[in-house]
């Protein structure tokens, strides 16, 4: 996309938002037509499906600077090419490299087990006869800090139980304990870190994840437990037994690699210069194939713009699916296409990010101006029959985020969680977890609201000033 | 148990076999009193999920002839005294003594992917660097005996998806697999057998259990892959590719090892020398801490055991638990058993085994002479209202199967299966699994079966002479 295709941005942020309900009958009746062949089209499509197996089963795991990481984005310019896109194209992005090596652990005593363990995403390596250590146990980061001279030269294990909740919000509740975990235990002189994991899965399959050490703080090891392994330390712990680990990780961080977010249009008949970003990350954790996580989300956002450019007459504005690179352990694909497209950004109208997995959808979280309200409210109406025209304030995605700076209103998919959390970041990610028809349902919500984003008469009021920050874990 | 105790086994043979219901109304009206009291204390105990929970987590896996096999032995004796056992002893039992090793595998082509396999209970290992080839699919056994040729040198891949069934009779269907494979690859000049593993679980946890080498055919390494690798393969072969895989498998059988039996018992008031069975196996595979398979069912009966035991008036028989060795991969405990109370066969008048799962129980397969149609209908009479009252012709399992070449009447739960060949023989075999209230459905129906028998005027009409042959796989 050139620069000379650009109008003033201050033109396009001071122009009036015309609600699709303020349209004229003729046009909503066309944009119903439009959705419902949408929707019904989503239903029964392989595509989606077929996409995630082909990043799947033929790239499989492929986190950031890996091999695999290089393959996925071959594999990602040939998928959006063979799918007809225009325009598709890598561009590079600096990422972060770290490797997981081989890892083992077992309760030295009171009684040996082998344990099921998984260094964090950015942990140091052990020594390599591991640490071993008795443990002490904490419920909280809180709990941690309030170890002190306990914690010296032991292993501090973090023992809390994230909840099943379909809406997800027990990962929030949770996760901040990953992330801080080993720079709050090294402050109290741990050697080593310890966290029940991250998810609700009662496999013996560790949950990894980033952390982040704090600077100034000495870098000790950090693993997660799978959770039946991390509840027997507790039952143990509780009983008032002395129990001993050693834990072994191989992990390392290597020099920064290079990566790319893949992108790909299907331009709009009117204004090809105004774009909906349609967007999943194309990294993946190492344990499992980044099934859920997030092959399911590109699956959906390439499935849906597929469909919209298969539609007689296309929508006004451009449709760019982006496959973000390193979303999960550095946000270097989003910061660096921030950077790149900062003079495009005041012409994106919308960013929709799928990044909860492959599970139901029955509508989208919106974060815009908010006179968008009643805009979606006239898109809602049409979906509902479908299942999938749920509107609820507060959207966006850890991709998309960078783009909240420059007001673009953001999107993502409601979504049942209620099993995300079994198989997220964990060795069972993999494709025999998506379930097809669930997965449609995510097509065809966002090929409907990208749709309708993208044919709008007017574009939505952008996120105002004052809520263009935020932080979000993921 | 001395042997002057005993009466002439053609004496008791030649019993008349008397129907509980042919009891006088007061006898019934009693039976009735004990199996309600049983029922309700069943519901509220801690008992068999304590003792679950001492067994997992005090001891672990506990693989014949491991440490951890000794250990188990002086748990159960340590046990069966704290809960006021009589006559409680171990019996030394040979057993095989085969040990796992560590071990890796990775699909080499078209595409690296790391694979979650274990070794099946007796292979031989690999060479260390692993075993490395082509592989090719089967379906069936009979698909590997028609490989013919086309199976030299390469990894015969056996693909067969065990259904669910809440009966588990899905293991019966598949297992026979597990057993053979090897052999029958080896024959057709296979380098190693990979199977789908026979269970349910979509966990990325592979589940083990013993292989059978064929006499005169070479030994090659043999394993099972969790079910989600054997998927990616199998849909890999579907698509065409010409799949590698490397395989490394540390297993290796050692000299032969000392267990033991461990027997204890609630002696009968009237007719001591006459004997119950209560049984389950102390031995577990080494994957996971042997929880439900089958610190469970010993669970299940020594709480049954105990609860019948502190009733006002004990039964006229005896009641006896056991602790069998090396029911996984051997089932030496149930031979020696068999062998060593040869004398004493003749007055067991019934012998129940519990060995699966912790699932809810409804009530009891038998087997046994026919009249004893009758007096079990007596006992599900009383026990319907419990939900625990259902009586099936055939009943039996690995350990008491030793006992059915005597005629000693049979019985195994009927339990509900459906989660449980989801975590059996596999890693996830944690205490974790176990849920207390289903459980105690099993101590129900245990101790009121246990006490009908022990109590009733008249043992149960034996299995006839045609009908003690059987074989059971498990």
């Amino acid at each position: 996309m050139k620069n000379a295709r650009l109008v003033p941005a201050a033109a396009l942020l001071g122009a009036a938002t015309l609600a699709l309900s303020a349209a004229s009958p003729e046009a909503s009746s066309d944009l119903r037509v439009a959705l419902e062949r949408l929707v019904r089209a989503a239903r029964v499509t392989n595509g989606a499906y077929d996409t995630i197996r082909g990043l799947t089963d033929t790239v499989g795991p492929r986190l950031s600077g890996s091999p695999a990481d290089a393959r996925a984005v071959a594999w990602a310019e040939a998928a959006l090419t063979a799918r007809g896109f225009s325009n598709v194209h890598a561009e590079t992005v600096t990422v972060p490299h770290w490797e997981r090596g081989e890892e083992s652990a077992e309760i030295v005593s009171p009684v040996p087990f082998r344990l099921s363990l998984c260094a964090l995403g950015g942990s140091v390596g052990t020594p390599a006869g591991g640490v071993e250590a008795e443990v002490v146990e904490a419920q909280s980061l809180e709990g941690v800090d309030a170890l002190g001279g306990k914690a010296k030269g032991k292993i501090v294990f973090v023992w809390k139980v994230m909840e099943r909740r379909s809406d997800g919000s027990g990962y929030g509740a949770t996760v901040p304990i990953r992330g801080a975990a080993a720079s709050r235990a090294a402050k109290v002189g741990a050697v080593g870190a310890l966290i029940r994991s991250v998810g609700t899965s009662n496999a013996r399959l560790p949950h990894t994840g980033s952390l982040r050490y704090e600077e100034g703080v000495p870098k000790i090891p950090a693993a997660a437990l799978a959770n039946p392994d991390a509840d027997l330390i507790h039952r143990l712990l509780a009983d008032g037994k002395t129990v001993r680990v050693r834990f072994a990780l191989g992990a390392r961080t290597l020099p920064d690699a290079v990566s790319a977010n893949v992108l790909g249009e299907i331009p709009g008949r009117e204004k090809p210069e105004e774009i909906v970003v349609l967007s999943g990350h194309l990294d993946s954790w190492d344990l499992g194939q980044g099934a859920v996580d997030d092959a399911a989300g590109l699956g959906i956002a390439i499935e849906a713009a597929r469909l919209i450019g298969q539609l007689p007459i296309r929508p006004r504005r451009t449709l760019r699916v982006i496959a973000f690179a390193n979303e999960e352990n550095g946000l270097a694909g989003s910061r660096a296409y921030a950077k790149v497209h900062a003079a495009e950004l005041p012409f994106h109208v919308a960013a929709i990010e799928c990044d909860d997995g492959a599970g139901r959808v029955s509508g989208f979280g919106w974060t815009a101006g908010l006179s968008a309200e009643r805009t979606l409210a006239s898109v809602a109406e049409i979906l509902k029959p479908f299942g999938v025209g749920d509107m609820k304030k507060g959207g966006g995605g850890a991709d998309v985020g960078a783009l909240r700076a420059a007001g673009v209103p953001l999107f993502s998919p409601i979504q049942d969680s209620s099993r995300y959390f079994d198989v997220h970041h964990s060795a069972d990610d993999t494709f025999d977890k998506i379930d097809r028809e669930e997965l449609n349902t995510g097509v065809a919500a966002m090929a409907a609201l990208a749709y309708a984003l993208a044919d709008s008469e007017a574009p939505l009021e952008r996120i105002p000033e004052a809520d263009r920050i935020v932080r979000r874990e993921r």
